[in-house]
């Protein structure tokens, strides 16, 4: 059965890019993979909107989460963590592994973090030196309204880097990394790139440049400086994944043809697509409605309906493959990810299946009104 | 131009395993990824010779230097760091950076440590609690005899941590984790297993299980008991590289089938012609031919011939990429790689190549006697 994979990531690979995949190895230190990087390495920099270099580290999202910790603060930096949901917890873990003195800021999972609240709690931690962003929480399905966030927190501590997780975001919303005056920016090539995990991708303003000088916490992997020495020279210090910059080469190409505000404008089709028909099932939306994600849709199990139940028959009845809840929302909610190669028949099939599934599953589908 | 990647990784990926990376992607939370990663963790445990788990890290093999370094030390831990070569002293490196107190011993690049020696600096080290080795040194084509040093080290100092990089000569040449005591053993996927970089794989003795437990250096991404821990659901704890593992799920059906004994005979093989084809250029290898590597051979760029020079004609005339030295070795030494998907026609065809390539470069290559 072919599969429809609607799970917040890994995503969909176009078969061009899954062709790329299978390219001849080539060695990482010629001229061929430096062509590639440069090439990599300027179009990304028009998705992060920054005219910083990116980053490139063989590693999973979570990789990217240590590299801005480990390189950015020194034990005992005192940091302000926003957490929506069980990735801004796990960025909060990070810093608190690593010595950091980190004070949380917990929101309600499917609600935002609100910009003045966070501004009133910077107001009492005068030596805060980085606030921690989830831009768009997968779990939850929430999107942080980051551009106002950005404003409250340097308005309120001017000097404070802004890290931002936008692993899940970037490439399918907007985010201004240099406008918005944001610090440390990353994602991973599993999420809206279109490519199967394995690198990660991060970008360090000027302010968190010069932090990363000053930082004494221990880093040997994940050190900017090392990777950005190699850049200059067209290599990584490391092997890096390179079938994963093949794909990412090809993939960058779909994307620029499509273009930055197209693609944005079809992640919010999908999402819009997809909260219509939760709708019309009559189910309920996890998120609130004026920060749903255009990337994961949670939408919350109806009463009666057993939510690993659903998920199994999805998988084995229709070859829908959605996301179950994390955490403490295991079995109360799925989440439908419509990020990266996504199109409206995707989602359609998705949702046609979920409503014969629910069905099946004794969930009473409200009955369309006829049309007049 | 068909290009014959002839560097010591990445390595060239067999037409099956190419077909396998473009698979579609699938969830990596789900049963079909559950059973790929449990197939591949118990074939990789035939090779590392070990009943102790594979623990698979997405990053290069310098990730794998770092976790094996963050898991089982603490700052100011002693420990000796015996250097062959560019990666013993990455690995050297990366132990200072943590904090560790590392006493170095440089082996002339080249040779290969002697086991005696190694045991004599220890005696030397009473509280020493670990000792850092390179089973095959990639970078000067030197393979330590990792048993007898492993046998000396344990006599000297019975309770000692012994790390060994097997980044290069894992599934290639015999290493037998369990047999001879080792306590931490990584290699990654862009050498002997076929596969595209990406993935960095590792296992601790139960002696380094304990000390994973004790170590108080910080630690998050690399942590061997958060992978330990999602390793016996079927799952990883941060997204794995999925498509590498669809590769290494074929590499090591192919693997087996061959047989391992198979393997490293065939590993003999090939490095047995390439030394003999470049004695019969009149050339001289880098290495201690008692201790001459089956995976990676270092030969001295004759007198008069540009070294860099060389390599470039090598791959623009002939398609035919080998590495250059490193580090102080850079234009003095070509290597070649003969690891993972390699067969005689491949080094004879790289050997033809540069015959050609160094006559027309000046060389003076004896004539062959006639057959009498």
């Amino acid at each position: 059965m072919q599969q429809n994979l609607r799970i917040p990531g890994p995503t969909p690979i176009p078969p061009r890019v899954a062709e790329a995949l299978a390219r001849p190895m080539i060695n990482h230190r010629g001229p061929e993979f430096a062509a590639i990087l440069a090439r990599v390495t300027e179009r990304l920099q028009r998705f992060f909107q920054t005219s910083q270099p990116v980053l490139g580290f063989p590693a999973s999202g979570s990789g990217a989460m240590e590299a801005a910790i480990v390189n950015c603060f020194s034990p005992g930096d005192p940091v302000l963590a926003v957490s929506i949901g069980v990735f801004g917890n796990r960025l909060a873990s990070v810093a608190q592994t690593f010595g950091l003195a980190v004070t949380r800021m917990d929101v309600s999972w499917g609600q935002a973090a609100d910009p003045e609240a966070v501004a009133a709690r910077l107001a009492a931690l005068p030596t805060v030196k980085g606030v921690l962003l989830t831009h768009n929480e997968t779990s939850t399905g929430v999107t942080n309204d980051l551009a106002a966030l950005a404003a409250a927190i340097r308005r309120a501590r001017p000097d404070a880097l802004i890290v931002v997780d936008a692993v899940s975001s970037l490439g399918c919303v907007d985010l201004r990394m240099d406008d918005w005056d944001l610090d440390v920016v990353f994602t991973a090539s599993q999420k809206g790139w279109m490519v199967p995990p394995g690198l990660a991708m991060i970008a360090a303003s000027p302010r968190a440049w010069a932090a990363v000088e000053r930082a004494t916490l221990p880093r040997f992997y994940w050190d900017f400086r090392a990777v950005k020495k190699s850049l200059d020279k067209g290599q990584t210090p490391y092997t890096p994944p390179v079938n994963v910059y093949f794909g990412l080469d090809v993939a960058l190409d779909m994307m620029l043809a499509e273009g930055r505000d197209t693609i944005f404008a079809r992640h919010q089709r999908v999402a819009d697509l997809t909260r219509a028909r939760a709708r019309a099932l009559g189910l309920t939306l996890f998120a609130d409605p004026a920060h749903a994600s255009n990337t994961v849709t949670a939408i919350n199990v109806p009463d009666g309906v057993d939510g690993k139940a659903l998920t199994k028959a999805l998988r084995e009845r229709e070859g829908v493959i959605v996301g179950g809840g994390q955490d403490r929302l295991e079995g109360t909610i799925i989440r439908i990810g419509h990020l990266g190669y996504v199109h409206e028949p995707d989602i359609t099939s998705c949702m046609d299946a979920l409503e014969r599934q629910l069905a099946a599953l004794g969930h009473r589908v409200p009955v369309p009104a006829a049309e007049s």
